[in-house]
C-alpha cells in the first residue's frame, strides 16, 4: 500500500535517478520524519535513512533504544539498530555493503567529523548536496499537512484568546510564559514550537529577547511571540497587546506595522520573487521613517519546523509557487523604548489562490 | 578584568598557540555561551565566535536581531551583526581579512555546507577540529558551574516533590506533563531541559517514549525523566513510582534497578575508565538475567547541554577525571510489559571525591 511517506520517497527516488544518485542517507530528523513518519530526537546519537536506488533497499539506522518506537511508526521494514558501545558508519557499512557511487545527502545536516568519517569508510564516495531538492519538496504542503499545520495554529489561537485573560498587572514576564506553556498542554498540544516569548514594555525591542523578571505594567505594550507542535507540524503567531491603555505614540506605531503587516500578505501571490513581500511590507514602515527599526526578514517558512524555507527576505529571487506557507511578521525595534510586531501564517493554495491561516484579531486590543 | 569567561578564551588560546592553530571558529551556540557569555540560539542564522591568535582580535557574528542582546550579554566587544540579506562568510571575510592558515573548528558544530563555503572563501585554508580540546576544558566544571548546576537539580527535585501530589488515577501522561512544566516555570526554571518524559505501565518500556493520552492507571509503574534548564544549565534526574500499589515482580525488577544504580555510584572515582562505571552497573542487571533489557550507555555529561562529554559506555576507556559531571542511569525495558530507570547526577570534585548531587529518595514509593 502507498502511504503519504512511501509516495514522497519515491519522489525523492525519481530526483536521485534523474540525478545519477545511486544512494541517499537522510539524516536530519525532521527530513527522516518527512519520508518515513518516524519523528524523532535522536540528539547526539545516529539516526539515518539510506535509500539505495541501485538495489532498491531502504534502511532505518536508528539508535537502539529506539528500536521499538521506530518499528511501531516508521514507514520502513527493516530498521537496524545501532547500540551505544558501536560505531555508526561501521554499522551502515556492514549493512549496505561499500558505496563506491554518488551519495546524496543533506549538505546542512551533515557535520564535518561526518563528512571526514564517510570518506574513511567509503573513501571513493562522491556525495552531493540533494537538501536543495528536499526543501523543495517540502515546501509544497499537500492537504493533510495544511490541516496538521491549521490545526496546530487552531490551538495557539485558543491558547492566546484564553492566555491574555491571564494576564495581570504586576506579573513577571516569566510567570505569564508558565501559563501560556500550561494552557498549550491543556488545549492539546504536543509541546511549545519554539521557546515562549513574552516581553513587556522596552524590553520587547530585542526581537529575540528572553523572557525575565520585569513585572508588566500599566501602559506597556506586550509582545508574545509563541507557537505549538501538534502532530509533527508548527504554528507560531505574535500578537502585541497594550496593558489597560496605550499612547498616541503607541497606536500610531502599531499601526504602521499593522499596515506593513497587510500590506505584505495583500503583495502575497505565486509566480512573483518572494523578495516582493518582504519590500512591500518593509517599503510601509521606512516610508514612516522606522526602516532601521526593522532590521530582519520579513517571514520563514513553516511546517515540521518552525523555521523552514522558504526565507522570506529582501533579496530572495526565488519564485513563490503553491504549496507554500510561510509567515509575514514586519516589527517596529527602538532600543529601550518599544518593541512591536505582528504575525500571520500565510499559504499560497493548489489554485493559486492566498489563504491567511491566522485568524486573531489584529487591531490593538487593550488587555 | 578577568572574567570567567575571558579566562576560558585564555586557556582556549594557549592550546591554539601549542598546536599552531593561528584562529579559531567557535559556531556551536553552548561554546559560544561558554567563551562569551552570550547565551542565544541563532536557529537557521550565523552566529560565530573568531579568535585570531595571531592578531590578538576577537570578534562575535552574530543575526542583527541579536546585535543588541549580544552587546549586553557578551564578553566580547566587537559584536557584528550579520542581517538576513548577507552573506556570513563574506561578512567574515571582510571583517577578518583573507585565512591562509590553520583554523580551529568544531567538528560537529560546522556543517558539510558550511565547509564548502569555507574552502570557497578561504581556499587555502586548513581545517583542524578542536572540539575534543574544547570537551576537556568543558568537562572539567568549576565551582560557578557546580553551582549553577546544584540550583538546576535543585529546582527540579522541587518540582517531583510538588508534581507527584498532582498525580492522580485516570489523568493522561500529557495531562501530567503539563502540570510538571508549569510547576517548573513556578519554580523559577528558565526553561525544560529537553522534553518532559512522562510514561505509564507499559509504555514506560520505550527508554524514550513519548507522553501520550495513556491514562495513568493503579498498579502502574510511572517513570518521570525530566529536568530544566536554569542560567544555562541544565538538571536531568527520573524516578519511577508505583501507583497506590506493586507487585512482588515490580518491586524484585524495581530492586535491581536501585542495585544497579548503586552499584554504577559507588563504582565512581577518579582515575579508572569511565566504562567501569558503566560495568558495574550492568553486571547488576546482567547477574539476574535481566541484561537484553538494559540496551543503552549507564550515562552521559551534563552542563551547558543535557547531553555532554564525557559518555558513560562500556567501552569508555578514557580516564575519570576530577570536575567531570555526568548520570548514572540503569533502566530495565521490557517490551509491552514494564520499564524502570533511576537516575541520578554524579560529580568528582576537585579533590577526586565522589558527590551524588542528586537528593531525591530512590526507594520504591507508591504515590
Amino acid at each position: 500500500m502507498n502511504t503519504i511517506y512511501s509516495i514522497r520517497r519515491t519522489a525523492l527516488i525519481e530526483h536521485l535517478k534523474e540525478e545519477n544518485i545511486c544512494c541517499a542517507m537522510i539524516s536530519n530528523p525532521t527530513n527522516v520524519f518527512y519520508y518515513t513518519g518516524f519523528n524523532s530526537d535522536p540528539h547526539e546519537r545516529f539516526m539515518a535513512l539510506f535509500i539505495n536506488v541501485q538495489t532498491n533497499e531502504e534502511f532505518l539506522f536508528v539508535p537502539a533504544l529506539d528500536k521499538e518506537a521506530a518499528e511501531k511508526a516508521a514507514d520502513i521494514s527493516t530498521i537496524i539498530p545501532i547500540s551505544d558501545i558501536e560505531v555508526p558508519f561501521e554499522i551502515v557499512k556492514k549493512t549496505i555493503g561499500d558505496l563506491t557511487i554518488r551519495l546524496g545527502i543533506e549538505g546542512k545536516a551533515i557535520s564535518y567529523n561526518q563528512y571526514i568519517d564517510l570518506k574513511f569508510y567509503f573513501p571513493s564516495l562522491e556525495l552531493t548536496d540533494i537538501q536543495p531538492f528536499i526543501n523543495t519538496q517540502r515546501m509544497k504542503k499537500s492537504k493533510v499537512e495544511i490541516a496538521a499545520l491549521t490545526n496546530a495554529l487552531k490551538i495557539i489561537e485558543e491558547v492566546l484568546a484564553k492566555g491574555i485573560n491571564k494576564v495581570k498587572v504586576g506579573m513577571t514576564e516569566v510567570e505569564l510564559v508558565a501559563e501560556l506553556e500550561f494552557l498549550m498542554r491543556k488545549c492539546g498540544a504536543d509541546a511549545p514550537s519554539f521557546s515562549t516569548i513574552v516581553l513587556s514594555g522596552e524590553k520587547a525591542a530585542l526581537p529575540h529577547g528572553t523572557p525575565g523578571d520585569r513585572k508588566i505594567q500599566n501602559g506597556d505594550f506586550l509582545l508574545i511571540d509563541f507557537g505549538v507542535l501538534k502532530d509533527g507540524y508548527c504554528s507560531d503567531i505574535t500578537r502585541t497587546f497594550a496593558i489597560n491603555s496605550f499612547s498616541e505614540r503607541q497606536k500610531e506605531l502599531y499601526d504602521i506595522v499593522l499596515q506593513a503587516n497587510e500590506a505584505g500578505i495583500d503583495a502575497v501571490k505565486a509566480g512573483v520573487p518572494l523578495k516582493t513581500f518582504d519590500l512591500a511590507a518593509r517599503n510601509v514602515i521606512e516610508e514612516q521613517g522606522y526602516g532601521t527599526y526593522f532590521n530582519n526578514r520579513i517571514g520563514h517558512g513553516l511546517g515540521i519546523e518552525v523555521h523552514e524555507e522558504p526565507s522570506v527576505h529582501g533579496k530572495n529571487d526565488t519564485l513563490a509557487t503553491e504549496g507554500i506557507v510561510f509567515t509575514i511578521e514586519p516589527g517596529i525595534y527602538i532600543p529601550n523604548d518599544i518593541g512591536i510586531r505582528i504575525e500571520d501564517t500565510v499559504y499560497i493554495n493548489e489554485q493559486g489562490e492566498v489563504e491567511v491561516l491566522s485568524t486573531f484579531p489584529k487591531q490593538l486590543q487593550i488587555i
